[in-house]
């Protein structure tokens, strides 16, 4: 007989029909006559209620039925006596797929730390927590695939190994086939990589955004959405050594125009996350974060207020409020500055734009105060800053001039120029970290929580 | 005046509205009095055709819109005169975004060389070809994360960077922040891998199987969608050292199941490239392969051929045509082999299953007979394999035998040893790569030509 997934039964099952369904065992509990399990099969965070009559069953096999055993069950899907649930079922079959030992299984019964569950991220799927998140994050992947395809926009692969810096964006990883113990080296003494896979050195990309804007500038509108990487030695909640990134870039935007996108696609992101995960939510809402769905029914509903960095400034000047970090023009905001802005000034999201030149990466569009770019900061409650973006420069002369004047070498930047040699095209894009989203959607506090096997400094396990 | 895209006036724009285009020429053509102006967009293959009355503008402007050249176009939507389309603009005003000097713009009218487009990587989305390429890519992706995403699966991102070598599946890249010039070293002199980044040797991922099939036996049914490598020095046109990978892994699916999983799957891929690409498939048809679309449709309409390897070799052997390399029992299938099969003794796809175990990976399910697995490759025209897959084996035990049978270390596999320890799970996936898919669905024969930027040996521009 065919399985039913659980999320189905409890949605929309026929009381009185026979099911079969097949998942993992959370609790057993009961008496001498009636044993109650709660299966889950990670289709939904609730559990089916399956229930066995004692006497009709082998006892030897009952007792295989442990937390964390995986089973099938055969029987009458019923209305449910007893429970909060719509319907349970009455057990005429069941089968023990494979056993767990109550006494190495880790995920008993009792609560478990998040610290403790990084240990055993192979395991944690099964819990309530991450089943919650791992859907989540899928639902907001797909709402992001949705999202562009929708409005015509290209998924577009931007290269993992690269051989550029796209931004200086932070520390790299090498990637290399080199014998470590004995690489080749050059006859002044240098590694040798002219020998190295690529013939050249390289790394892990820290952005897809320089290539994403050569698709752009064919294809009007394209995103990206992959893996990124940073080798630094942060151990932070907030910091991964691999995460992934979404950058779209378009043709012919300009910077309000990219403003409008940015906030339409948060809005939409947040509202599918409403529409579609709400059991989950309300579960992480209850027990992480208890101000969750307002927050995020909050900033759907608002109008989200655009400033001037200049205007920032002044009204965190003019706060009276005691920061860490003094606030001057010219200084890059930090979280408590931004924190600020959104959760006690406007007490709404805010996109920030116009950002002193010398705190912003070379391709953003200089304004004409000679002072300023088209950079646009959209900044959250709980995350300060969740997306960053810009007009790009598009002009060669004026680039040209910004790369020489930073020092950059134009070796392997030579294809980036080329789209402004080339039928250039005035343009924008900003880039969205996807854990930093999933931070605000699912409310957990650490950025290891809301990736399946996160990386960081010492650690590559799984 | 907000732009339309090309694609949206070609359809269903009504002539006799004013409308605003922005694009790249493709050709301008004319005479003294009239000018003909092909701008494509990217948003479909076809371009739309923009007439200019030369005494109306600027003779220094219109100079300027060469091939290459970015503009924008406002104009009235007329139907169109002599040529194959239904609509042409009128222009009344016309603006140069970005030149493109005819002397140095590498994409002038006259066709190119596929191998002469792999070196301006940057450019070549501007080219009819490339353009239709990236277009069914992305239609594929989206209709990949659709497909599952309708069935209830979920989207896991499995980690990029790695300590374990998944299969054995191919020659790795290192991934360090070490000092090549002078790494550390133990006592011993070994490089001291404890002060890298990881605190350990880690490599780039052959394959997210293992880390999918945890998901797998928490939340029942995942999907990977992300980047691979193999640090093989392959210079094929089958080869790349960065590619894209979907696997699928199901808890509760036996050999039967994922086959028709896998079938299912192919058949809605391509047709979904034929209900939503058709203009893209008919341009790569005429240009490059006559039999494509036809080849497309036939895939759509079989019934896949289901065998056993062992009939299969049977077959080969008793055909009578003179392989390269001979077929025995127990041999790896080639490439020859496997097209004899589908091309020329079926005539349609075949999924090819129990394999000998020698020739397969550790991880799946062996067969009674103590010679073969329960695996299943799905052979395809012109392809040869495009999906390779298995149910795994759920038995802790015959597991355990397997791995040290193969004298594989099990330090780098408690946590997949893990999933059969606790709750162990009858379950199955496979791989489906996906510049293999494009080959197929786009009809271009070099592997290099269906993602943006390639990486293979000595190559990793852009």
């Amino acid at each position: 007989m065919k399985r039913t997934m659980v999320a189905e039964l409890l949605r929309s099952g026929r009381v009185d029909t026979e099911v079969v369904v097949k998942g993992w065992v959370r609790t057993k509990r009961g008496n001498k006559n009636v044993a109650f399990i709660a299966l889950n099969d990670g289709s939904t965070i609730n559990n089916i209620q399956i229930v066995a009559d004692v006497a009709a069953f082998d006892g030897e096999l009952l007792k295989r039925i442990t937390t964390g055993a995986c089973i099938c069950a055969r029987g009458l899907l019923v209305e449910s006596a007893g429970s909060g649930q719509r319907v349970e079922i009455q057990a005429r079959e069941l089968e023990v797929y494979g056993e767990a030992d109550p006494e190495t299984y880790p995920l008993q019964k009792k609560g478990h730390t998040l610290e403790f569950l990084r240990e055993i991220a192979h395991l944690r799927p099964r819990t309530n927590t991450f089943g919650a998140v791992l859907r989540i994050r899928h639902a907001m992947a797909f709402a992001i695939h949705k999202f562009f395809n929708d409005k015509g926009f290209y998924y577009l692969h931007t290269p993992i190994i690269t051989a550029s810096d796209a931004e200086g964006a932070g520390a790299m990883f090498q990637v290399t086939t080199l014998d470590l113990k004995n690489p080749p080296r050059t006859e002044e003494g240098r590694i040798d990589y002219s020998q190295d896979f690529f013939g050249r050195s390289t790394n892990l990309t820290v952005s897809g955004q320089l290539e994403g804007e050569l698709g752009a500038t064919a294809l009007s509108q394209i995103y990206t959405f992959g893996p990124t990487f940073r080798a630094e030695n942060s151990n932070t909640p907030r910091h991964l050594a691999e995460f992934w990134m979404i950058e779209p870039e378009m043709a012919f935007y300009e910077l309000e125009d990219n403003m409008d996108l940015a906030e339409e696609f948060l809005k939409y992101l947040i509202r599918y996350a409403l529409d579609n995960c709400m059991e989950d939510l309300e579960f992480l809402n209850k027990m992480y974060d208890d101000g969750l769905v307002e927050r995020l029914r909050s900033v759907v509903a608002e109008e989200f207020v655009r400033l001037d960095y200049t205007e920032g400034v002044e009204i965190l000047k003019a706060s009276g409020e005691k920061f860490e970090f003094p606030v001057e023009w010219g200084c890059d905001l930090q979280s408590e500055h931004e924190r600020y802005l959104v959760e006690r000034h406007f007490r709404k999201p805010v996109i920030l734009i116009n950002y002193p030149k010398e705190i912003k990466a070379f391709y953003m569009k200089q304004n004409d105060d000679g002072k300023t770019v088209r950079a646009m900061d959209v900044l959250f409650p709980k995350i300060g800053e969740i997306i960053g973006g810009s007009e790009r420069e598009a002009d060669y002369g004026k680039l040209d001039a910004r790369i020489r004047e930073l020092g950059m070498s134009m070796d392997t930047l030579w294809w980036y120029m080329d789209t402004r040699r080339f039928g250039s095209a005035p343009h924008s894009g900003f880039g969205l970290g996807f854990e930093r989203l999933l931070l605000f959607v699912t409310g957990m506090a650490n950025i290891r929580d809301v990736i399946p096997f996160p990386r960081t400094p010492k650690n590559a396990e799984f």
